[in-house]
């Protein structure tokens, strides 16, 4: 219990986007139920079935996600009442951060050989996934880019930052 | 706790990459301490005074990306006896999910302004990270890439991917 909290804290106080982004998706059921409506998923059916989660968490999450901003809950039916979950824009551009995920764990957790992959919708050609930045068309990578304060950086942020330079045997650490 | 065992089983069973990276991952904190160690930090102090984590869940967290294969615990000092954890290549590569998530982060939950940015380490520019396949560096988009089934998928999943083309509307689905 104390762990949820000092996440919970933790992540309040955060300015780091991953920390809340982190926040949004709250934990593993929110991403792979974001996964699912980007795949086409809609009702709570349709999530309960290829999940195979149980419908009170099910509920939960989706409520939390709609909280969140990241779906949106549309009645598609009056007689019962009955409501679809569609993402939102913020919802939509979740999907770099499945890419990426999706192309880590193809490389590293998929031994018997990757079981989905990304296709050229065109060619049918396997693509390979690279972060690149827009303006220049350079891959990211930690030499060629490094984090750099925004606008809203406070002090202790800037000076993390600034010290980042510094080789780790400079700085002082002892436990561990 | 029904939760967890949920979470857990589902995951294992799952042959989707972005579960097992999941499950790899752990959970925020993992994510968070992976972030850390993607700024240089690789001391238990360290990691300690920048997340500001309780000690026993940062053991245990450090313990469990060992046990995942994404950091190495290596000896810098004898006596006493002090360990470093250091990056192993799959960590490294982790980086791309969370240049995602910051991505997202900052352009959703930053109502002040983005506290921390990417930029381009040779000219300071501000760097716009986006997915692109790396042969035809087309831009990753839900429209130009779809999902095919990999060389590992299995009937169930390859008859999930064929009907993903047909729209929601001709889906069955009651519930919601």
């Amino acid at each position: 219990m104390s762990e949820q909290i000092m996440q919970r804290t933790s992540f309040k106080e955060s300015r780091c986007p991953i920390a809340r982004s982190l926040e949004r998706v709250g934990e593993w059921w929110s991403i792979l139920i974001l996964r699912e409506a980007l795949l086409g998923s809609t009702r709570f059916d349709e999530f309960h079935k290829s999940l195979q989660i149980a419908p009170n968490i099910l509920t939960r999450r989706l409520t939390a996600l709609v909280e969140a901003g990241l779906l949106e809950r549309r009645l598609y039916q009056e007689h019962p009442p009955r409501h679809a979950y569609v993402l939102t824009q913020a919802g939509r551009d979740f999907q770099p951060v499945l890419v990426a995920l999706m192309t880590w764990g193809n490389r590293y957790f998929a031994p018997e050989g990757p079981s989905v992959v990304l296709a050229d919708a065109a060619t049918g050609r396997r693509a390979e996934p690279v972060l690149v930045d827009r303006r220049s068309g350079r891959p990211i990578t930690a030499r060629a880019f490094a984090l750099a304060p925004g606008p809203a950086a406070d002090r202790r942020l800037r000076a993390r930052l600034a010290r980042r330079g510094t080789p780790p045997s400079t700085r002082r650490g002892s436990h561990g």
